[in-house]
């Protein structure tokens, strides 16, 4: 088995399993979560590590000015086989560790519940000097989501049982208040099937509007804090390299028999889709004033063809963690 | 009947109807909803009238600079006979005609709520030049609420429903995933139902500290915008006099045969507990730079004793509506 610490994962931190539903995020991990793989604080934010300590928002925060890295499930280190070895922890131990980082990844988040995740629990850590917001798969893979499950501001993962649910609620309130079966199931109206997927071009157009709309309210929430901002596009394996390394390309397959990536998400899987979302993004942030880089060819040309840096097509290795955090040190000048 | 319009407000505008279920903000209003009494746009922010046009975030946004007036179901204007007799319609029909007014209430929104709204949509209004933060009653409200509804953020209205979804979705996965009835209703457990109210000082801290963390991102918000905010403590009848006009002492006795707000609510209802939990608010808008306002005295003094000001003891008359309109203007300097 190459990747065992993904099967401490799978059960608390994977849609298939038992998701923490919350009012406002829709959803965060479990609270108070230990493992030797995985740990996390009262909230549900993941635990970093800082010269020895074990830091995070909702859990022992440091004294002093702290630093941010804030997304997904990249950023939760989903792969790492341990809290030491996520993105914050690399950052804090070795990379940039002239402050500490906390990590505000949110598994399976779209870009507004990343926003939501910091209006919502930044009063938690009093002085905050810079955040790196380093994701944007998630929203381009959710904007090929069917029309009813965008909403006003994106689809999110599991809509669909979110979608149930309130139907649901809806049905039961319409009986409560008398109405017969058949009268509140036509209230409610059939759930919609029909979708004909969009473009690559509208995808990445609906995903870039989206997230530059929200990264426009961290802009001004980190301007008022005094906090440096900057947005990372975050990579993708197929955006790195056409070619996986030899342990990639055997995970990509076994996991593809389970679900097809490549189905589910199409044609952004490739090289060039991968620059067009980078360009566009890039294009979004300098009109709102937000500095950008994509990290995809960043990696390529710092890693060898062959080197293992990805458990999946979206998550790290240990190794391919601690390069991309050395990068990230290095590109944004962070010490 | 003293107040036919209550019943336009009844069907869609009320808890014990069709709740619109969303993510994020957890429910808002019906979209595009016409009536004579109550119009709402297509997100459904309610319009408001300025200079014979109808304006709203989601329908027409007047070119150049708009004010927005934030809050609840008061903001939202239940108990005006029509659009035009809300807050934001008679601050740019009358008292503040210079710049329009945008309606930003969000019925029976807490403070968290009522951020996310803005956050959410202010990308809908360019250019935002002043905000008034009308509000308070509902995040002291529900501070009664018990402790496992208030979560991380506070309790919110419909929040029991909304807990009974999430135990039959999380049911749903379980038994979805192999487990047997009596293993998934073991593993959701029991709803709780101990409940011990807490004391008005508790029930005042917590609303208060809820409600001032969620203002210091209205302030980032603001300030980045270059747009002035001010919070307004929204007057409760039961904090502005003792002894109601006649026509609200037949209305509230009508309303407490239905639903005794007295015992929803307890202690609150008195003027030494709004004058409390104004000081409260105070020190806290204080402490983070937020110029602030209690409506409640100033309203008493300009209003006669037996002036007939309220439908429900947290909802205007139209003239209500004006009075306080005319109030805002007077002590915030609004032209």
């Amino acid at each position: 088995m190459l990747t065992p610490q993904m099967l401490q994962y799978a059960e608390k931190f994977d849609d298939r399993g038992d998701i923490r539903w919350l009012p406002y995020l829709m959803y965060f991990h479990p609270a108070d979560h230990t493992s030797d793989v995985v740990n996390t604080d009262r909230i549900g934010f993941r635990l970093s590590e800082h010269q020895g300590r074990r830091i995070s928002a909702g859990g022992e925060v440091p004294d002093g000015p702290v630093r941010l890295v804030a997304g997904s499930s990249t950023v939760f280190g989903i792969g790492a086989t341990s809290d030491a070895h996520t993105l914050a922890s690399r950052l804090s131990a070795k990379h940039a560790p002239s402050t500490p980082w906390l990590n505000f990844g949110g598994r399976s988040f779209n870009s507004t519940q990343e926003l939501m995740l910091f209006s919502l629990y930044r009063h938690l850590v009093p002085r905050i000097d810079e955040i790196v917001l380093f994701t944007g798969f998630n929203s381009l893979g959710l904007a090929r989501m069917p029309r009813h499950l965008q909403g006003d501001h994106g689809a999110f993962f599991n809509g669909h049982e979110y979608a149930d649910q309130v139907r649901a609620a809806r049905l039961a309130k319409f009986r409560e208040n008398g109405m017969s079966r058949r009268a509140a199931s036509k209230a409610v109206g059939e759930p919609e099937t029909k979708h004909i997927p969009p473009t690559l071009d509208e995808q990445i157009d609906r995903a870039t509007d989206l997230t530059i709309r929200n990264v426009d309210n961290w802009r001004l929430l980190a301007a008022g804090l005094g906090a440096k901002l900057t947005f990372v596009l975050q990579p993708l394996a197929p955006w790195v390299r056409e070619r996986p390394a030899p342990e990639e390309s055997r995970l990509f397959a076994e996991l593809d028999a389970i679900a097809d990536f490549g189905r589910a998400y199409g044609d952004i899987c490739t090289v060039d889709a991968g620059r067009r979302y980078a360009r566009a993004l890039s294009a979004g942030c300098e009109r709102i004033g937000v500095p950008f880089l994509d990290m995809n060819p960043v990696l390529t040309e710092a890693s060898d063809p062959g080197q293992w840096l990805f458990v999946d097509r979206i998550h790290f290795t240990d190794e391919g963690h601690d390069i991309v955090a050395g990068l990230l040190a290095d590109r944004l000048g962070l010490n």
